[in-house]
């Protein structure tokens, strides 16, 4: 994409009420803008980060069987009385229609998805099933400054999983685990998240968390640098502070983000609408369930800050929103030379930023690709012609590299 | 994909609520359900269709320039009081979250695109630009009985276009014109699609619709056959019953469902929150819009009302959720055979689906077939494979043709 048409520009000012390092970076590199408190618009660099790492998201869910669908926003009162939650969750957003139907704004889909399913399960024989969604999600956040951390609408994958019996139910967590963790290493969070123990419920022990670590973190949790495994603050004392996978009392205190959850809802809510089926015996059985959710646009402003530094940000290639940043410095005869390998680039199925505009100095050139992030910056130049040479140059590096123009795509690896 | 793993199942009853064609053959097939009047969860056959129909909107709006962002659905108060509108439109849904904020849920984002692109758009350099979104919009329909012709919440594309000048928006429109009608013809809707006449604002004589002559369409339309183009009924009384076109006064009156409006806002929207830009002098000015909207959930209805017969859904090749419906009759050493030949097509990058449910009768896989609208049915069977063939079928003919399994792929034209 060229620059030049890009709507967008980088801002140095932007409002004091925005205090986070992801908010503040990314609506100063044009990524997003908030249209009031925990609400944002993407724009087109966001948007295309949010995609990939969807995409990322979608992959791994498919790959664990899961179907995709898509549930609606409003959500009848009715259902959440079914599940005795309407007047016991704080954060929902509550609304009358005509006719006076009252709705909550789908912060999460148990009351959604429970009787869609059992519409559609009837023997022991349609078992298991796994479906999700990739969704807007709404919470009535009290306080919204944490940028995409936490916002009042925001991005949500919920998985949900219908199981027979328990062994099936813990099988399927494992998987849903490992697939987690396969997500969170394509986002370039890999290093940093660690599965952690939390509080479980009727049916389970524990849940778990994936809680990346960051000193802008609100969890709390103590890691087990052993297990690489935690357990949030919420039951460290009951746990004796002690680590449930090896015992280990060397627990090292950290602030971390959580950027996903797991839990096994048993038959929370398969009673409370009579998700039953007929077993092999033909006698009608409670199903068991389990949730798994993982927030996109959380994940960006996580990825964001944990990769920036003073300049900008630092994108893992795999979500960045271009491959490339390709900076022409070139004048007049030199443009159509710029604009042939821009062609190239993009004919080889390199995702380029190509930033063409003639008004803009070259300082001011380098400081916007630095505040955007992209992974490789490759600046084109008279000077680097007269030696049919290009500059290359990783965002994660200080040291420039050239390199011969006939070279570019053995080195970027195309 | 494995028909025996898809969670959702054909129906043969379903509530007496659902009383239009498209609801009913979309709910009986399984690619919808009503959560409640209006609001419909897409279900993995569904979804399927919607997101090719946002692809070919979503390819068409980048060939004409479109960037892609999305808007928020949560928008304050106070921005639609900016434009005078938070008292005058009927079908805001509107509620209230903490600290006393007020909010409408889109149903339209003019107050959002507006303020966004004034903190960008400073210079004549900086238009024309146009931007659009593809997602979920929310009206307070007092009758929503209509599926996904007339939801509470439903899929919306809306573009955005900003300009310097009269003309340049009037070029522009012309351009979206022809997008908009290559849209309609790859969704199998361009010869049942018109441009229709409709009613203005101060800013030109008329906007224009897309209608779809269809006999349950909400709307009535006066066509000029030679021109192909219609008059709504709301201005056909301002128009003396005239084709603006050609002067034709021999015009058919046709119910037809609208499928997408565009509209030249002018300085409406500019004027209220004061986006003006300096002109080549160096003077201040207040640009131009336009807006652009059409509705991919109810381009689908709309399609399922013009595509179908008494046996189910007949969906065009370009939106079908699969190009080819296996139905695998084969009874045990035949099974790896149709195995094989699944994987042979899926590896040959045909959408599948694949029937090979063991405890269905050939009756009623046929019946499921012809309800779900898959373009092209392939029965494998004992018989057929005895001469090394299958049956093949189009859902648009009665006929059903006889080839030897090595030539499927010709056949299909892959």
């Amino acid at each position: 994409m060229k620059q030049s048409q890009l709507f967008t520009k980088t801002k140095k000012d932007i409002s004091s009420e925005i205090t986070s390092i992801n908010a503040q970076l990314l609506t100063r590199a044009g990524f997003i803008d908030q249209l009031t408190a925990g609400v944002y618009t993407m724009l087109p660099l966001g948007l295309r980060v949010l995609q990939k790492v969807e995409h990322i998201i979608r992959e791994e869910m498919n790959a664990i069987g899961g179907q995709e669908i898509l549930m609606p926003t409003l959500q009848p009162k009715e259902l959440w009385e079914q599940t005795d939650r309407w007047d016991h969750i704080d954060i929902l957003f509550k609304l009358t229609g005509s006719g006076d139907k009252e709705y909550t704004l789908g912060s999460t889909h148990e009351e959604v998805v429970t009787p869609l399913l059992q519409k559609f399960l009837f023997s022991y024989k349609d078992f298991p099933t796994y479906t999700y969604q990739i969704q807007t999600k709404f919470r009535d956040e009290a306080r919204a400054k944490s940028g995409l951390l936490r916002g009042r609408e925001f991005r949500m994958k919920d998985l949900y999983s219908f199981h027979t019996d328990q062994a099936d139910l813990d099988t399927y967590y494992v998987r849903v685990t490992a697939a987690y963790h396969t997500i969170y290493k394509r986002c370039g969070l890999g290093d940093k998240t660690i599965k952690t123990y939390a509080s479980g419920g009727a049916f389970s022990k524990y849940s778990h968390e994936f809680q990346t670590l960051s000193d802008v973190g609100e969890d709390h949790i103590y890691v087990c640098h052993p297990c690489n495994v935690a357990i949030n603050k919420e039951i460290i004392e009951d746990l004796k502070q002690t680590c449930p996978e090896c015992g280990n009392t060397d627990l090292e205190e950290k602030q971390a983000i959580e950027v996903g959850n797991i839990f096994k809802l048993g038959t929370k809510f398969t009673d409370a609408f009579g998700l039953t089926y007929a077993n092999k015996e033909g006698k009608e059985e409670t199903a068991l369930m389990g949730c798994y959710g993982i927030g996109p646009s959380r994940v960006i402003g996580t990825i964001v800050e944990v990769h920036h530094d003073d300049n900008g940000i630092i994108w893992p290639a795999a979500v960045a929103p271009f491959q490339v940043h390709l900076i022409s410095l070139c004048r007049d005869e030199d443009v159509p030379t710029a604009d042939a390998l821009y062609a190239h680039l993009t004919a080889s199925a390199i995702e380029v930023l190509y930033d063409e505009r003639q008004d803009i100095s070259a300082g001011q050139k380098f400081a916007d690709s630095d505040l955007i992030g992209i992974p490789i910056r490759i600046v084109i130049s008279k000077r680097t012609l007269e030696q049919h040479t290009v500059e290359i140059k990783k965002r994660t590096e200080e040291e420039t590299h050239i390199i011969s123009i006939d070279d570019i795509l053995t080195h970027l690896g195309a």
